[in-house]
Order: structure tokens, then sequence, then C-alpha cells
């Protein structure tokens, strides 16, 4: 299988968020579709469990618990050029604003994958999104996302595919 | 001037939210706008400033800051039927999120006005909105609300125009 750092469905290079809001964080980060998952057995994992607020045009904003940890993150922009910023919540606000992501939620568990120096997040979909498995990378620096040499069970990537975020997901479900 | 119950820009009456997450509140009010507003020295006033995370086709999500209190609501639906919910937020993760909301941010004024058994709220608003003022009145049933007697200074009804939603006001600025 070829790997390409320049995803079809990107115009330019992947170079995404999250942009601090106190100065500018570049990431590296590649996704792709894990279609046959390796033994999870003994691997750490997060149970995550998301929904939206709001998804504009332009921003969108996320609850998320993942363990006990209960999270607010808003987001501006789209595609590879996104601003981020995100608080931790206590339980009271959070029951209070959850009921409003009603219909646009997800859960999923999420492995944390070592590989090399790398640190690979294998996302297992649960629920209605059951059977999808995604894969996300980061690196420090384009070059090091160009010898990125994937785990065998990598499948295809779908880096920029507006298909595969979550925002979509949990709207939209999975991609026929 | 006669004024209508039911505004020309919406279909039934105005029983709007908010809807309380864990219960339903049933307001009725009423917005009007103030082409030549009364003296307002020695009225109460709150500074208002408010911004935009994000606003979606089914979800917003606002900051505001009304003198010290740091809030964020998140609301669902449209029109007269909206659910909200809103949290205190600290210092800390308000300055976090607020830098989001640019280019999505409106200041005004809240002046509170008694009016016989009545509250009339009188947003003046600041900046690039300046010039405008609107009046809200809350009622506690609809018989109070087609009972109201304005003031000599209340001008034209502007309930349930989208025109003059704060949201709208935030992002197209001024109805022309």
């Amino acid at each position: 299988m070829e790997f390409r750092y320049l995803s079809p469905h990107i115009p330019r290079a992947p170079l995404s968020g999250p942009l601090g809001v106190y100065g500018r964080a570049v990431e590296v980060e590649r996704k792709l579709l894990v279609p046959d998952p390796p033994d999870l057995d003994g691997i750490d994992a997060d149970e995550i469990e998301q929904g939206y607020l709001a998804i504009g045009a332009d921003g969108e904003v996320r609850l998320r618990r993942k363990g006990e940890k209960l999270m607010l993150t808003a987001k501006r922009g789209s595609g590879i050029s996104r601003d981020e910023a995100e608080i931790e919540l206590d339980r009271e606000s959070f029951e209070r604003l959850w009921p409003l992501t009603e219909g646009r939620r997800l859960r999923k568990r999420r492995h944390v994958i070592p590989h090399g120096n790398l640190t690979i997040e294998l996302d297992v979909y649960e629920g209605e999104l059951e059977g999808l498995v995604v894969a996300e990378v980061e690196f420090a620096s384009e070059d090091e996302a160009r010898a990125f040499e994937p785990p065998g069970w990598i499948g295809e990537e779908v880096t920029g595919d507006e298909r595969y975020l979550n925002e979509t997901l949990a709207t939209k479900g999975r991609p026929s």
C-alpha cells in the first residue's frame, strides 16, 4: 500500500492546529482507517464520550468526558487551519450543558499505542459507529510525517476527509 | 401606534424559552425598538459584552461578561422554541475561550426600568451598533402580554424578527 503524505482530500500539507490561544502550536497530524485492528488486550485505553453543543460554518463547541475529566473545547475555522481553546468543567456545569448535545454524540475507546518514537492513538468507535476504527498520529515536523512507517494493520489515509471528522460522525454517522 | 401581540415575524404566539434543562419554563417575551430613548440618567445599568463561539443551524454557544459575572450559554433550537443552559466561568476559562469569538461580538448597556408591575430591559448598543436601542419585556402570561401598555417612547415591535437576534447583530451588524 502506498502512503501519500498529501491526502487527496486536502489541497495543502496537513499542518493542523491546535493553535494555542496565546501562541501558535503547529502540528502535523495524519488520520488513517484501520480495517483490521491489532489485538488491543492490555493496551491502555480511555473511554471517551463527546457531544456537540453547536456546529457552525465557522466554529464548533464540543463537550468531552474522558475518564473522569470533563472538558469543553471550542474550535474556530475549518480544515487544516483551526484555532482551538479548551477548558475543564466541574461536574455540575458539564451536566447542565450535556443535554443540549442530544443527537450529536459519539462514544469511542482511545487506545494509546507506542510505535517507535511516535504514539498512535487508535479510536475504536462504539454504539451506532461500532465497527469504525481510526488511527491518528501526530508528528513534530513534516519530515517526520513523511518518514512515518505505519504498522501493517494501518489502512486508507483519510487525513482532511470531512466525512471522518468527529462532528460529522456524531451527526451523520459512519460514511457509507 | 397599534401594538399587535402577534408580531408579523412569527407565525405563532411568542411563547419563548428558556426551557430549563430539568424542567420547562414558559415565558412570554416581547422585543420592541426604541427610536427615541428616555432620559437614562440615574437608571441602573449593566455593561454587557458578549461574543459567539459557534452559531449553527441548530445551536449556538455564547460567552457573556455582565459586570463581573462571566457566563457561557448554550442554546438549541431556534425561534420561539429553544432549549437553553447556562454556566458560570472563572476568569481563566473565560479568557481562554474569548479570543475565539473574534468578529462575532457586541457590547451594550442594559438598563432596568420599572414599569408598573413589569420590568423593561432597555439595551443601548455600543460600538458598531451604536444608535440601536431595543426594549425587552417579559410577561408571566399571554394575558399579561396582551394587556401591556407601553410607555410613549416605545416603537416598532420586532419580536421574532431574526435581524434583531443578538447573534445576527453580532455577525451582520445593524439592519439597514
